[in-house]
């Protein structure tokens, strides 16, 4: 492709208003442009690049014997009622309606619509298991978008779906969907770490996320130094420390206080002991307006996520979203901020993490004006029905399993994997397949997505310098960014042809622009190997990769050579 | 692939409810299925084909020099409240609103997309002309959805968009556009007709459709014997034959009529003479509610297509939609069906047709209850002031530049091309490139369709026989059919693995199934060429093609050799 021809050339735009370097080369570089926000243009450049990571992903997911199709984008509103997520997904959902009324969702993820597909044949033991998957567009009505193609509104994802007998069936697909990620991220020059993470509205009971470490990455995550254990935030677990073990159980009092000592770190400085032996109660309000009261150690944060599934498997409770509680809920129960107290208000909700069993005599707990609770011991003095492990984990803290300190880290998440179970087939009616011994029985299910725009910022978060972007000859636009210098046109147009006849695919710089212009887009646009041609070059080429600072002039033929050997 | 593992395999539905074989065979074949009406999931099988049909479209496409990217789907509503499209295709835009209160259309075409996105960029002469284009998924809010994959509500087109500095250029591309379109429909073995059509809302002086001939098609068209002439229905021209030029012109008279005559029918039969005596006039209703009267002569219909075009050139109408008016609307204005006059009604439009000049002595114009008018000559007795050529083709009619007689078609249009001109670019601000003589000027634009599916649809409607598909090898969604029979599993496995170790790609029907049974499926997904191992075999394989009845007994190698000459 010549250069001049192209539509969607680099830009000499210096506004860097980003942090993301994907999003400032991929822009300035010519490869994609926002329409609004967080819906992109792919130009020629960077579709080339979107369409050699789909056919990597095509590739191996075809090798582990999934079968691609397509649904409609336009899903029937009334399946995602079936399965309640109309409620649970509503916030990202989009939906509309046609001009004869009948209403649809605009596709986040397509479980109800393969469910749907799947249950209207009448099949048996004899054609499971089978995956399916498909490149379509997805659309997520996010309040923010950002950082590029990092987060966005409407993408494609790689969806694939897999149908069982069983568990263990399933078992087998969930390892090899592993497997399958781990040599797609890897061709794609992306190492990633398989996660456990928190299935959110997806539903089902475990799920894994494939984040690709990285400094500005949104996802925040725990592994230790063997890697034996890595979880998501959301999730992560660990081993609580005792505090005071051997500490001799005090008697419960009811002591002044200053009026001053009003937060944690007041608390410290009166009392000088730190923050675990305090109490601390965050409280927070469900989607259907009940106050949630949360009594936690005092150095330990809450894990909202990890609390909404607590207060799920409660048998009354139902909570799709969980916010902060604001000053006027608090007003609502007769407190305020600092003097929440840790048993006894009416109408709310009480949660004990599992940290106040590491204490013993507490300090706060019913927090008066100029008076505090002290030497409070969990289960004596007071105790909650609802009880379990809510709290945040943090950098340094143990692995629950004795594999270590959990280390802190950020990614970007490029894929995951979900075990969903009956959680569809049981919901929607009809999702069966006759077994062996000839019963209906619902299908056991798996879910696997891939963000292709997504896994392309991250491998530029991951490949690139100072100058621009440093593809991995896989998903390179091109092979070669060939530039012809000071009215080297001809040699340009003969090096071109030779090129392009045994199937490389080269991009010709040939503008009438100066070296310096022609170097610099050559080094933003990343294509692995440069070749130059001048009259200094005579009939040879100047060649260089990305990487390297050093030239070697070449004959065409061996250029050919290496050029096939790399592509 | 084995064909027990396929996911959406052939059904024993005889449940024939559609007179098109090419959605009876999709559906009973396990290619498609319907999700909602007018919007399908391609199985694995059907979109096999599909990528296939894509894949064709592309290599012509990037031949011609066009560049492949992708637009978002969401459209924003206000590109296309700037060139007035929410009325004109208002009818079939489906819009919606995001959580934060921006509305936006879903794509049904992308012209607007396209320009937006091509002016941000800065662009000069020296970037000109360019192609660009997209497979993506469109959606079109029809009322009726037919015939399977022929008219849906939403389905994958390739759509592109040609920038030019000026007219001459935009014409070597709309030829060059012509000819690829040809060469891509050929490949895929369909012939097809170019054939002037009505440019609708998309804008534009003129456009082509690339319809394959088929009786069953929605698309009716003229062509004249020598194909020198095509024209869609909706624009088809012919020449106006005089009906009595020389009889002498006879005064205008009101005359007794019986009661009883009141329909053309009746008319001919009272006078005696033919239809083309009398004045015939038709009703039509505007979308801003004005009525509009088409005198016309008696045996010809009015074309609303070529009527709104006519009433869209006067200064002061602008139509989108025009319908037949009613009952009602007949009153409105003091008259009923069979009495509305040619002249004298108040608020109304009234239109000529130019076949009013062709004949003499006209009977009708103002029929009253037992009078009606005789001897009317148009110009002499009233006049319209808005005249011009409304009437619809017919066949036999003589072609307008003397190729002989029209001849009427059917066919469905698997294309289409338009010429946008300014259109576009006047209506959108800063739709300009700078030119040589450093002027900015508007881009002079032309778009190019073809619908995925409708072509699949198509396809089949011209390949296939009473058993089944009859693929033509390019889109074929396996080279090879295996069918291993009676026991013969581990000789269907030796071939399986020798054709797929080539690369020849094979469908294997494993199943326990008859021979029959398996024979028939053969038939029905009509892959080219079937092969059967059995006990009966031995090591050699039996070859048949699809469209024949003789089979022969092959070495793997022959089959291997004819395979990767066909493929």
């Amino acid at each position: 492709m010549k250069y001049s021809q192209l539509f969607g050339k680099a830009t000499k735009d210096k506004n860097k208003d980003t942090k993301f370097a994907s999003h400032y080369y991929l822009t300035k570089g010519g490869f994609i442009r926002e329409s609004t926000a967080g819906r992109y243009y792919f130009l020629p450049l960077g579709w080339r690049v979107h369409e050699k990571i789909k056919r990597v992903i095509k590739e191996e997911m075809d090798r582990a014997g999934a079968q691609e199709m397509i649904t409609p984008i336009l899903h029937p509103l009334e399946l995602w009622k079936e399965t309640n997520r109309t409620n649970s997904a509503g916030f990202e959902l989009t939906t509309l309606e046609d001009r004869r009324g009948a209403q649809f969702a605009l596709g986040g993820t397509a479980e109800e619509m393969f469910v749907d597909l799947v249950r209207r044949f009448q099949l048996s033991y004899r054609d499971l298991p089978f995956n399916v998957y498909q490149f379509s567009t997805k659309f997520r009505d996010e309040l923010r978008s950002r950082g590029g193609l990092l987060r966005v509104r409407e993408f494609t994802m790689k969806d694939a779906y897999s149908f069982h007998a069983d568990e263990n069936d399933f078992k087998r697909e969930y390892d090899l969907m592993a497997k399958t990620y781990s040599k797609i991220f890897e061709r794609l020059g992306l190492k990633t770490l398989m996660v456990a993470a928190d299935n959110g509205y997806i539903g089902g009971e475990y799920c894994h996320e494939f984040q690709t470490e990285c400094e500005l990455g949104e996802g925040r995550f725990f592994v230790c130094a063997d890697k034996s254990y890595a979880a998501h935030e959301d999730v992560a677990e660990f081993k609580l420390n005792e505090i005071n073990p051997n500490e001799e159980i005090k008697k419960f009092e009811i002591i002044d206080q200053p009026e001053w000592v009003q937060t944690m770190a007041d608390n410290v400085k009166h009392y000088d002991k730190d923050e675990s032996h305090f109490l601390k109660n965050v409280v927070y309000k469900t989607d259907r307006s009940e106050l949630i009261i949360v009594t936690i150690r005092g150095d330990l944060d809450v894990n909202p996520i990890k609390l909404q599934h607590l207060l799920n498997k409660q048998p009354n409770l139902t909570v799709h979203q969980l916010e902060d509680a604001s000053e006027e809920d608090l007003n609502k129960i007769g407190t305020k901020t600092g003097y929440v107290h840790s048993w006894g208000h009416e109408n709310v909700i009480y949660v004990a993490d599992d940290s106040l069993r590491t204490v013993r005599n507490f300090i706060g707990g019913q927090k008066e004006k100029t008076t505090d609770s002290f030497n409070v011991n969990y289960g004596r003095d007071f105790k909650h029905e609802i009880e379990g492990d809510v709290a945040m984990a943090q950098d340094g803290f143990l692995a629950k399993d004795g594999q270590g300190k959990l280390i802190e880290k950020h990614g970007i998440e490029v894929g995951n994997i979900f075990q969903l179970g009956y959680h569809y087939t049981k919901l929607m009616s009809g999702a069966t397949f006759t077994d062996q011994d000839g019963q209906e029985k619902p299908y056991y299910m798996g879910c696997y997505g891939i963000g292709i725009g997504r896994t392309m910022a991250a491998i530029i978060e991951k490949h690139h310098d100072e100058k621009g972007i440093i593809w991995p000859d896989v998903v390179a636009p091109f092979h070669a960014h060939l530039v012809s210098l000071d009215g080297a046109e001809k040699q340009g147009q003969n090096v071109y042809q030779q090129l392009s006849e045994v199937g490389v695919e080269v991009l010709w710089d040939d503008r009438d622009e100066s070296a310096g212009a022609k170097f610099a887009d050559a080094d933003l646009i990343g294509i692995p190997v440069r070749l130059v041609v001048s009259n200094r070059t005579k009939d040879k080429v100047e060649y260089k990769h990305r990487t390297k600072t050093e030239t070697e002039l070449l004959e065409v033929e061996e250029v050919i050579k290496r050029l096939k050997t790399n592509g």
